[in-house]
């Protein structure tokens, strides 16, 4: 018996304990290349609360009554498939449980990256969440060496790899994080200025005083008052690489935009994107980081919430800001 | 003496008579170089809204107690300057006013392009609006034969030239325009579909019936509502060019977006730019707007006030929807 989490109700703003439910399920039998994975390691990400809609996305939503998924690194038991071995580590989206079946011929089983870094490494900076910054940073936004980039949720999973690849490439950077404590964190990543957005102080007052010269980049984890100050400061041609809007994931309140005429002015491109986009070059983007975590160039985080049965406060937690670096569940 | 419409007062939200004043000026002798113009159109526009206002900009700002500027079309009646004679019809930017000293050596004064239109258009779809709409279609926006656009404010200066290029271009088109004659009108130059603002029916509701395959293009006149239901109906990897924003050019409220989060899941560009970026290619816009006059796909309409004194009153019906097509004052 395997124990999984079930989406039980769909939740109206915020989730809350009883939206989920923790429920024994029967394992099949392997199947030729099928794998029997014992989860270490199991992910939880903001994008994870657009899953509990039941809207159209570019991930389909979770099931009613079903089991829900994400990403996790587990041990393999049992293998019937080629080149996994009992003992090997793997990377797999069958999050939210203890142990799954996976198929490995569909490709959702990976062997990690011959890096060394802790196996929970991959699922956060070398992992999901840091291809997510390194490409919104690089290729989305186009940022380069000399810009003066603005990043918000700095303290999170996607938001430190943005600082610390930024640092990396010479560029200024300028967070955003709630709380001294965090703060404190990303200035020793690199950060050049950091904006406490608990203070008090309105983010675009904060902004402008940290970025006298304007920002040339802008990677918005959260949306709301940063992209509107972030609008409010932009230089002329400035790219905003838009990953995640986690303060309106959990309302129905539309965002207010005070500052979005300046797009006309300063001429800002504002670009979307998914992560998923960019996996195919996942090698370039091991080769680069692991270039930089040898050089001491990035340093790593994570929050972890211990035991399946706590997950979903870890999970909630993501949306009150309870994560330095990446949220981690460890089974 | 000549007369100019001088800016006496900066307006706060929708400007009124008072913040204008016609009032005499002495003209100088002229210079080498120089051209006397006695003008027969000048241009209002919407961006002249913002030069209003005390800040920053892409173009500086009227000054206060100081005649104002715009584009205008006139006559010249006496030159020191190599290759403009009496008689030529020239375009400036000496307008709000009836009679200029232009100096030709900063290229300030052009003379009409060779064209068989009448000179006025050279304000309107042959001008600076036709440009706005004709690069923020095809390179702003990037559109192409076969996408789906959707255009606000179809029935004005840059809208109309959009709906007339993307039909040109193969493209289906959705307008958007304010009452039936304008709907009409916009129908009758091509558009595929119209949304009447008016009508009571929520913009978001129009187009979701206007467009049930999305829409690959939004060409953004207006802001608003009308970029919140672009947001709600975009297809993957959509392109918005925004040109403008009427609709908050006189207020201070925010802009309420309930759909910003699409950005992300359809992988959204949005785009401001500014006309000026394309005056260099100039000569490429009118090489293919020419030939889609000659064969008679481009039709245009012109809201035509009489006599500088009214001039204000052209400008201020601008925001609340007045003109078909250009509007212009005729001297």
């Amino acid at each position: 018996m395997a124990r999984a989490w079930h989406l039980e109700r769909r939740p109206n703003g915020m989730p809350v304990h009883d939206d989920f439910a923790l429920k024994d399920i029967a394992l099949p039998d392997l199947a030729d290349g099928q794998i029997r994975v014992a989860n270490r390691w199991l992910s939880v990400d903001p994008y994870m609360r657009g899953r509990m809609n039941d809207v159209k996305s570019y991930v389909p939503p979770f099931q009613l009554g079903e089991p829900m998924q994400g990403g996790a690194i587990g041990e393999v038991v049992e293998s019937k498939a080629d080149g996994f071995a009992k003992g090997d580590l793997v990377q797999h989206m069958e999050g939210w449980r203890d142990e799954a079946v996976v198929d490995t011929a569909t490709g959702m089983a990976q062997k990690l990256p011959p890096l060394d870094v802790p196996a929970q490494a991959f699922l956060g900076q070398l992992g999901m969440p840091g291809l997510t910054g390194y490409f919104g940073l690089l290729e989305v936004a186009g940022a380069k060496k000399g810009d003066t980039v603005f990043v918000s949720a700095a303290a999170g999973a996607v938001g430190s790899t943005v600082v610390q690849v930024a640092k990396a490439k010479g560029m200024t950077v300028i967070g955003s994080a709630g709380g001294k404590e965090k703060c404190d964190w990303v200035r020793s990543l690199g950060a050049d200025h950091m904006i406490d957005y608990k203070s008090g102080t309105p983010v675009v007052k904060a902004l402008m005083e940290a970025a006298p010269d304007g920002i040339d980049v802008y990677f918005d984890n959260v949306g709301g008052d940063h992209l509107d100050a972030a609008l409010a400061v932009a230089n002329q041609h400035a790219r905003f690489a838009i990953c995640g809007m986690i303060d309106i994931y959990n309302t129905s309140e539309p965002t207010e935009l005070r500052y979005l005429p300046r797009v006309i002015g300063a001429r800002i491109r504002i670009q979307g994107f998914i992560v998923s986009d960019y996996l195919a070059r996942a090698e370039e983007f091991y080769r680069d980081m692991g270039t930089m975590l040898q050089s001491g160039q990035l340093k790593r985080e994570e929050t972890v919430v211990e035991g399946l049965d706590n997950m979903p406060d870890a999970f909630l937690g993501l949306f009150s800001g309870k994560n330095m670096g990446k949220m981690l569940v460890k089974v």
